[in-house]
């Protein structure tokens, strides 16, 4: 593909499905993790030992954990107290562990922040298409997320998976009754909402968060896939497809 | 109804779908929690202020939590820590607060034991029925155990939920494009698996845990229902049915 401008970037034809990811494409996700983890960092500083960085202890924590918690808050929550105890060397005291309980619950009940513009795309979208929201987490939470959105109505489905591959984005697209080539998938993560999107035969859209730029974009992966600033965005580039 | 004998129970003819419970239904589940809820009552012996129970604690601390962390060990573990920092008034260990930790990780860990006949009887159903599973608890761990069932090629499906409603088998029936009366659920409990799926128009069938016995049931909700000893008998019962 060729040019940056976005007005060159074609849609294809006779999109029928448009699958959404839900954080960080629909609502705020990261900026919460992001304050969770200054507030961890906070409520260890006082424990943790010389020469240890508990956030970074804490995602090695996360990885080290992510094939037996999965993703969610929950499992997020485990591993801060987990790691809490390492960079202690279990000296943490009980009320340490309590706020970082709490700082669990907080942001499972935190309110749904949408990303501007979302709420009228969304609607504006599911007149035109079926959707399908595609999102990893925990079951309870994210749909509790997705009832909290206000957006459910313009939903045909809601599929919250453990992992986005190809073998997840095979039966979404089977259960949807589509053709893979009539499938357009969005979302802010190039490995999850992306290419194993590409790699079924169906079509994919970055939409990065927290970036306003647009261009085509070709990753070290090899694969070209367009690059759009926002849903409205997507509205319009959809909108534009030939025939 | 009248009758207490199995072969006075007649199934309803023409069952296409058949709905199975996983926990306590096909594999021990319910027996792992009384493992760890010994272990957690071990753990905290020390740290209990007399007179408190943490045993007694931690049920009320899981209900107090279920809305925020629904069904699964990781809700599990996170009540357990909350538990025993509230009976210890905040004293308790970090030593004690990491076997807890561990204890939820290896809950998470264990190989899935089937109950006795169910891999057959499984096998046997599938030949007949389209089976699908249904099941609450953590996404990814739940996923995890019907792979490690050695199960998964005799399932159409498998559907992991948040709450076992009226709601939720409708959209599955609906799903699994089977008409209710043609659907059957069969699993442990009277109000997760029976009650809310005779309530949609649909079957259901008690198979109590670690019971033998046999015999029509009529519960306080006045509902009436068949109870079979295992997936063995619902088999033999399913294959007496008319036409």
């Amino acid at each position: 593909m060729s040019g940056s401008d976005p007005a060159d970037a074609v849609a294809p034809a006779g999109i029928e499905v448009v699958g959404l990811d839900a954080d960080d494409t629909l609502w705020h996700n990261e900026s919460y993790f992001a304050d969770a983890q200054a507030l961890f960092a906070e409520i260890l500083a006082p424990w943790t030992a010389e020469g240890r960085d508990p956030v970074a202890a804490n995602d090695a924590t996360e990885r080290r954990n992510l094939e037996l918690f999965g993703y969610g808050i929950k499992g997020f929550t485990l591993s801060m107290i987990e790691t809490a105890l390492e960079v202690s060397d279990r000296r943490v005291s009980g009320d340490a562990i309590a706020e970082l309980l709490a700082l669990g619950k907080r942001m499972l009940a935190e309110p749904v922040d949408l990303l501007p513009g979302v709420a009228d795309a969304v609607e504006a979208l599911a007149a035109r298409h079926r959707l399908v929201v595609i999102t990893k987490g925990d079951l309870i939470h994210q749909e509790q997320k997705v009832a909290r959105s206000g957006l459910v109505e313009h939903f045909d489905r809601v599929e919250i998976v453990s992992e986005k591959d190809e073998a997840t984005y095979r039966a979404i697209i089977e259960r949807m009754e589509v053709a893979p080539e009539r499938f357009c998938m969005v979302g802010n993560s190039v490995r999850s909402d992306v290419l194993p999107v590409l790699a079924v035969g169906a079509h994919a859209v970055h939409i990065p968060y927290a970036i306003t730029w647009a261009h085509e974009h070709v990753d070290d992966h090899g694969a070209a896939f367009p690059v759009l600033g926002s849903l409205d965005e997507l509205l319009r580039w959809l909108d534009g497809a030939p025939g």
